[in-house]
């Protein structure tokens, strides 16, 4: 539109030295007076932030990153700047996949990749991120558009394309191989993949490409009836992959296109894909910053705010093949990987002992003495300790949130295989 | 700036007429072209879907409503349309609640009322909601902005008001008690009120105002260390209030500003203030719509994926006077309440076995051979039964997440005294 604006006050500067009567010139400069207007009105609503070199961690009003380089400050990560490195790919830009999308651009992600084959709808403003405007745009398309305003230094690459079809999926997987930007050990160009598709057919495609590609990822999904949802870590080899325990409706062999009916649609809540994409969000940040407790799995039941969690060890009679070779090579790196584990934590426990933690105490916090028995009833203690009248209704988190140690639960090997058996019966009949 | 370039029109016309040398229309001509062409541009930019009269269940790419109306038929929410008649406030347009006001509005919500007296900065931009071309406008009106563009059916009242001053408070008095719109039946003129702000003394009066209004609200709050956050529920009289168990560091006499140190400010995270905004709105739609179990407090401890829930007993003691009030009234009107609910529960006990459930079927649903031992693994099922080889490490939702019926709990109003003993032993010294 400037530019626009630009020609025509140049058109008007002509038209002013072709006009022999003065009388037209008051007229003609109203004119150039609203195009000024004009122009001043259409850049105040594409004003957009330039991009920053370094992140600072300044605290004043016009630093974008200082409430996030804040988390150094708090001791929760130690180097917050590191996710300029990462690039993170996102399958569907939805209901879920969108927030995650505009919730890692505004962390300040290095580069962001994004696939979607879909338009937008008005059908999907009860969902956040999409604007009526954009209407009928790609999804691809509209997405970029938002993002970019809101953060310039995030490099962003779409696609739009559907994965499910031949010529996708080669562009899907070259997309996830190419290391111009990024090179990560697996021998891809991103540090995760997070599936936000909402169809079985496409988390399966998804599991392939990760698969054949050493590559971890993180599943997400809400319920048709848009009122639970999950998310959850998938490590080639390490974790059970999508295939290893499909949903019982596809593995006895409906096809899934059959279950949707003409004049049906599933029901969704921007609330429920708001919590979904949070949850996704912050077990990758836990994941690529290190810091917290990265959750195997991480379901959401909204009508009783209960979240249940488990591990899934690999299905060793899967039927995707690259599973069982990235199971095989897990299995034969594991004595090298123990040694590398013990090898650290005793690293770790000697560096304790030499240097006082928090030896800057930014905050003056101060050890309480253990006789007061008051404690602040603050939701951000995890102290076990609660103010005299208030009742525990669970146990506290680290009575059972203890991380999953798949290797030392029991034997599911064996279960997984009459799981399995079940499953091929009911095929056959 | 339509109405500019209808001006602007208007002036080449009559710029037009007065010029007696025809050689000069042809400039003039492309002028007025190129308006045509700017006027296309600014109506494309702001094009916005008109207000829609009812809400439709059709299933089309353009009901706004398809997918929210569809939790009538999955029979989650029995009259999702209600949701048109409810006034909700929000108190704090930040990173919460701006969220928390855009969840509503797509949602559908009847009315809302917005309070802050902030502006929108850059260092905002890592949190969800505002965009960066809305730097230096008030945050009530970058949020009426954006609101409104999406979705035009709901009524926005904004009051850009510092509620912790005197005039302040009681404009929002004021606000809180027009019943020009909405009539409840406690004599207000809104549903629920959602406190998003950042601060105690905010909090507290909040507290006073719903407390003197005998007026239900929800509060919200995100830890300064970013990773924690919790919601709440207060019903005066029914409900601990804000005053009932202050914090420890208020309580002891300290004033919080003292805390804030220059050039140090909070850390957060626009995936912990998501998730908040998600369960509080999720909280408020279960509520506000009658559907699954409304939470009276639930926190979230995002390192360990942690939510822990309680509920608490009002303090006869509290500090608070209306709210001893509202004690009290809650305490006579027990008798009726008893009678009430024992005659509801009869009434639906009754109407059970009148009628079978789900009698259309839409989704053909059918029960499955108790024999069959195979599940689905998907995370919406809230059975109890599991495929063989997963192993659940928390108890089902419904094992432990039973209804808080704060009543029957021990006796916490003697240990609440007790606190209260002892925080005033604390403010002697």
């Amino acid at each position: 539109m400037e530019v626009e604006l630009k020609e025509m006050q140049d058109d008007l500067e002509s038209l002013k030295r072709a006009l022999s009567d003065p009388n037209h010139h008051p007229l003609i400069l109203k004119l150039q007076e609203r195009v000024d207007h004009l122009t001043n009105l259409a850049k105040s609503a594409t004003t957009r932030r330039s991009k920053v070199k370094d992140m600072s961690a300044e605290v004043v009003d016009s630093n974008p990153y200082s409430r996030l380089m804040a988390l150094q400050r708090m001791g929760i990560v130690e180097n917050y700047e590191r996710i300029r490195e990462f690039s993170v790919a996102i399958v569907g830009i939805g209901g879920v996949g969108s927030v995650a999308a505009e919730m890692l651009t505004r962390c300040g992600i290095g580069r962001l990749l994004l696939y979607d084959y879909d338009t937008v709808e008005l059908a999907n403003m009860n969902r956040l991120f999409f604007r009526p405007e954009q209407v009928g745009m790609t999804k691809t398309d509209a997405a970029v558009q938002t993002l970019s305003d809101i953060n310039p230094d995030v490099v962003l690459e779409s696609y739009t394309l559907n994965i499910t079809t031949m010529k996708g999926f080669e562009t899907f997987m070259e997309s996830l191989r190419n290391q111009k930007y990024c090179q990560t050990k697996n021998g891809t160009g991103v540090n995760l993949v997070l599936s936000c598709v909402d169809n079985y057919e496409a988390r399966m495609v998804v599991n392939q490409a990760c698969n054949e590609l050493n590559q971890t990822w993180m599943e997400s999904g809400v319920s048709e009836d848009a009122v639970s949802g999950h998310i959850q870590l998938l490590i080639p080899g390490e974790t059970a992959c999508f295939a290893c325990a499909p949903p019982l409706v596809v593995a006895s062999g409906v096809d899934e296109r059959t279950l949707k009916r003409e004049g049906v649609c599933a029901a969704s809540l921007p609330t429920t894909m708001g919590v979904v994409a949070g949850l996704l969000v912050q077990n990758t940040l836990k994941y690529l910053l290190n810091f917290g407790q990265v959750s195997p799995y991480l379901g959401y039941n909204s009508l009783k705010d209960f979240f249940p969690t488990m591990a899934m060890k690999p299905n060793p009679q899967c039927s995707n093949s690259p599973c069982l070779e990235r199971q095989k090579e897990y299995m034969l790196a594991k004595p090298a990987r123990d040694a590398a584990a013990k090898a650290k934590m005793e690293a770790e426990a000697s560096l304790v002992t030499e240097c006082p933690i928090h030896a800057d105490n930014e905050w003056n916090i101060s050890v309480v003495d253990d006789e007061s028995e008051l404690e602040t009833t603050d939701a951000h203690t995890s102290s076990d300790a609660l103010p005299t009248g208030l009742v525990r209704e669970l146990p506290s988190a680290d009575d059972f949130q203890k991380p999953p140690v798949p290797e030392e639960t029991g034997n599911p090997i064996d279960d997984l295989e009459e799981l399995r058996r079940q499953l091929d019966a009911l095929n056959a009949d």
